[in-house]
């Protein structure tokens, strides 16, 4: 007998249906002999509905109101999905986020969780209950309502799955789990049945996104094995948990693509301390999210720096950097290039293994596709490439690292 | 400079327009020096449409987990209305049932308010918020979501005026305040300036459900001086207040009418102790409501007991009292008549007033009217008369006691 949190997305509860589904999923756990406790996000649509009700009163509203507002669809799927449950027979008890006493900053709209106090979960656990909880919301010191902002309900479970040392986490979506690489542009690809929180989270940071970093980064600090399976389907899934032995046997654990890149290329910047702080500072005030970051040795005494953004985001960095472009005063330019895409390949195996970089790089080369920029952490290697030529990169490189349909 | 409880329901807020006009009204009252809270309810439909998907997931949704999804309804609207209320400039907080403080206790789907711990909404008040609470809801001592079922907002109102000991607080609604009559069938009925808690009482129930008895009761209980106003206009309301000198020189305040009623007479009914009991109990299990009683004085040794009820619930009624009847084992045979409706004249004033009923009987008498049943309180007449003539016979009564157009 064990404890298990399972969380469902809005698509697996977008419907009365679905949630009588969903209902028979967790009477079915808990008949297999265990304590249950669900996590639960808006039925798909609801926020949408409320965000336009919000723009109808409002142009800009208050954050703290519109947690008090968000809020409110977690609660109907809670109560919804504690009837579905009682009507089947079962017992259940759902509770808002506030009432399983996960606490959190006072950071409306993306508060951080502070703590979970989960006595109330477990006094319904005891009493033979379901537990229902409220993904994506809690509560600040002085009792405001707050959310978790995006992949809030992930992280709800796998912070209330750390605070009742849950034996295990599963994070229900609509995929069966994480793949080698995504099956529409690489159908040879699989799904891997187990893999390690720093290879999630590099997978997620290049484009993988079955879940956001924030969530595998608590699971990894805390320690919370989870699963990635499909709601829709009895499938076994993807075991997200610290490194095993053995994992560094597979070199490479998938291969990551993300698209609508966009590349800033600044030349001939002066090579002096405290410049590249000035261009990085301008973008990150700009409120832009930049991912790769390359600077070429300087040979004379100016430096070239190139970075990725998403594509939708150039026209405001282009803003951002003219002054800091101008204020150097020299000979620097800036050139832009949307359209291009990051591949990444990741595996806890490459720390032990000389040559991936190599193998990427000749395999590319083999089907002409041109490597614009490269980066690498101890456990990624990342190329950007022209966005035309990702999928084919994909696929040459997923068959060079022997991830073809094992 | 005064604290003001202004109510809203769920026609005046029901839909982003309504509430845009609410807030500015707020704003208004706040503008001309006061303190403003306001109690609102769900908007128009919202219930409903919450109620349609519990059906869906559940033929029999628990009242616990009911409650927890109804009170998504007026967390919405007290979001949107702060929203709307910084939109335009002003300072807002929101403020759920639970975080306003009412303590309810356990009785789910009709709980009664225990008490009312008011220190967050001083604070707000404090900070020059319009405090926005959601009506209808609270929180038993276990911390669960409570709701207080019909006309809950309107007492929400009363109570929170009470317990910040409010210098007034406003229902607005979507009538201009108690008439005389129903407009719709006395066109000469007029709006009462002033009526005491006890004739609104009367009057409500009468059939004028301007307001629920409950939320009545409460405010004479506490001494809340409240006014029934139109949210569409301006026009003063009607204030129900404790009794005022002066009001007994109007003998009749209105005249009340309520349709859809059915009679129910038992004949030759035993006349020894606890048989009245027996029929009564029988009828108060099976949650039926009635209204009127009558006992004839018994001229043999069995004796006629009449009642009246709603008509909807006539069925319920005669299953509930065949078996008591079978019990009696003589000759008690049971009559009923649905197509009754009750007039009811309404007054302080008839205290100090002796020949009220006889005039209402003449007014009848002269419309040819026939008077079935008649019931008195201290402060009011009521008889049941035929449903297709219980217009002509509002009409008659208010003329003769003189509130045509005044």
């Amino acid at each position: 007998m064990g404890l298990i949190v399972q969380k469902y997305g809005g698509t697996s509860v977008g419907d009365p249906e679905r949630i009588r589904r969903v209902a028979g999923r967790l009477l079915r756990t808990q008949h297999e002999g265990h304590q249950v406790i669900a996590v639960v996000s808006a039925m798909a649509g609801v926020t949408d509905n409320l965000l336009k009700l919000a723009r109808q009163v409002s142009d800009a509203p208050s954050e703290r109101e519109m947690d008090v507002l968000l809020a409110t669809g977690e609660q109907t799927t809670i109560a919804l999905m504690a009837m579905a449950i009682e009507a089947m027979g079962g017992r259940a008890a759902s509770l808002t986020g506030a009432q399983a006493g996960i606490a959190t900053d006072g950071a409306h709209t993306r508060a951080r969780i502070a703590n979970i106090t989960p006595d109330e979960v477990r006094r319904m656990l005891q009493r033979g209950n379901i537990v229902i909880v409220a993904g994506f919301q809690g509560q600040s010191r002085d009792g405001r309502i707050t959310t978790l902002g995006r992949g809030g309900s992930d992280l709800t479970a796998i912070a209330m799955a750390a605070a009742v040392r849950a034996d295990l986490c599963q994070i229900f979506t609509d995929v069966d789990g994480v793949f080698t690489c995504d099956p529409r542009v690489v159908p040879s690809a699989v799904k891997i049945p187990e893999i390690s929180y720093d290879e999630m989270l590099e997978m997620a940071s290049s484009g993988s996104k079955v879940m956001q970093s924030r969530s595998v980064e608590f699971a990894k600090k805390f320690g919370v094995r989870f699963e990635v399976r499909n709601s829709m389907n009895d499938n076994p899934g993807t075991l997200v948990l610290e490194e095993q032995p053995g994992m560094e046997s597979v070199v490479i654990r998938g291969v990551s693509l993300e698209r609508n890149q966009a590349k800033v290329t600044l030349r001939d910047v002066p090579d002096t301390p405290g410049v590249a702080s000035e261009v990085f500072t301008a973008v990150a005030a700009a409120g832009i999210v930049i991912d790769v970051i390359v600077q070429n040795v300087s040979a004379r005494d100016t430096t070239d720096i190139s970075f990725t953004l998403s594509a939708l985001d150039l026209p405001k960095a282009e803003a951002a950097l003219a002054p800091v472009i101008a204020g150097f005063g020299g000979d620097t330019r800036m050139t832009t290039q949307a359209g291009i895409a990051k591949l990444s390949v990741v595996g806890i195996g490459m720390r032990s293994h000389s040559g991936v970089a190599a193998r990427m790089f000749a395999a590319l080369a083999a089907a002409r596709i041109n490597i614009q920029m490269i980066s690498t952490s101890e456990i990624k290697v990342a190329v950007t490439v022209e966005e035309t030529q990702v999928e084919e990169a994909a696929r040459v490189v997923h068959k060079a690292f022997g991830l073809d349909g094992r």
